[in-house]
């Protein structure tokens, strides 16, 4: 059965998911980007984005693993973009350039509908107005038997915990303090949605956490 | 200078520093008792109430770092006892018995006066009725040259970081989610108050993170 996966969700020491003012050059929020570094040296990161090198292990295989039999992906909004409201036009093509990282279909969360977008290397966004249910099964379909992967961000994150619809949540807490921004556990409790720490990898430069429903 | 300092202040993943629903038989809150696992096991604290054994190594030499050149402590009332509103009589003497862990004067901040009270083992309770920079003044007068350990609760720590007196802040985070309790960040901008991660130890069975303010 198809699941529903967090994966290398980073987190600062104070809970923060992302940094304050997203904008065009603060895709993750002023200071958000220090929550990534770890994932950023990684082979699986550096191959990504067309680098080479970057470090194996165990930082790795966290990093990798969000990539292993994932059929689609569902973002909020806000990680497709920073344009907030109606869309003006069909000029922004997310974050990602030309060939976005995804290689599948990826269903992006929104108020203001707009037509799929097919882009290069097997990405396809698709913009759903009718919300988290209806996105989670047009990307379950999607996936053909494979998992979904949620992206983010954290409002949208909160919005699939709460409905109990996240099997598995592997997050990474960065050893960086952000102050503010969006506070992934804020106003949520976690342990009574069934929640509990099932795996727990602490590294030099992060600690990975796997976090897991109780059935 | 005397330094003001917090450590070995456990933090649940979700950033709760006690559960909720303290009373006498939870008085780290209902779940609270998981966030300290490490440091029970660790011979620092075995020591301290009368065991013996305990691991040595970073566990443990992050649990001793906290007794090391303290002349003096500060705790909030609920940290001293699960009574609220005024005293009705002297029969609550702490949690610890007639010999308490502290051996040095140990100032507890109420609303409420009460005579101080002078335990086994070198550990005087005095209680400060004038707010946290009159429990400051006092404890690094008594501290003498020494510096002072802020144990805590959550909400102490928070009025000492707002009125910017922390010093040092050791955190340790526990591979453990609570929920709900109390928030040690919430609405709490650690960042701007001019704090930063200056050191991460990650060991198995938690994440010692050391927050420091810049000059």
């Amino acid at each position: 059965m198809s699941k529903l996966r967090v994966h290398s969700f980073a987190l600062s020491l104070d809970g923060f998911g992302a940094g304050p003012h997203q904008d065009m050059d603060n895709p993750l929020g002023v200071g958000g980007r220090a929550l990534h570094e770890w994932a950023f040296a990684t082979k699986t990161f550096q191959k990504m984005f067309g680098g080479e090198g970057g470090s194996t292990g165990i930082d790795d295989d966290f990093a990798a693993a969000g990539f292993s039999n994932v059929g689609a992906w569902i973002l909020g909004r806000n990680m497709f973009g920073p344009i907030r409201g109606p869309w003006a036009d069909e000029a922004w093509k997310g974050w990602w350039g030309e060939n976005p990282p995804y290689h599948v279909p990826v269903f992006v969360l929104t108020h203001h509908p707009r037509a799929s977008l097919t882009m290069a290397g097997g990405t396809t966004f698709h913009f759903v107005t009718d919300g988290v249910h209806a996105a989670l099964q047009r990307a379950t379909e999607a996936a053909q038997g494979r998992d979904v992967r949620l992206g983010g961000g954290v409002a949208t994150i909160q919005q699939y915990l709460r409905a109990r619809l996240v099997d598995e949540m592997y997050l990474a807490i960065a050893p960086v303090l952000l102050g503010s921004g969006e506070h992934l556990f804020a106003g949520l409790d976690a342990a009574a949605l069934g929640y509990r720490c099932v795996r727990h990898v602490a590294m030099p430069s992060v600690t990975h956490v796997v976090l897991a429903r109780s059935a």
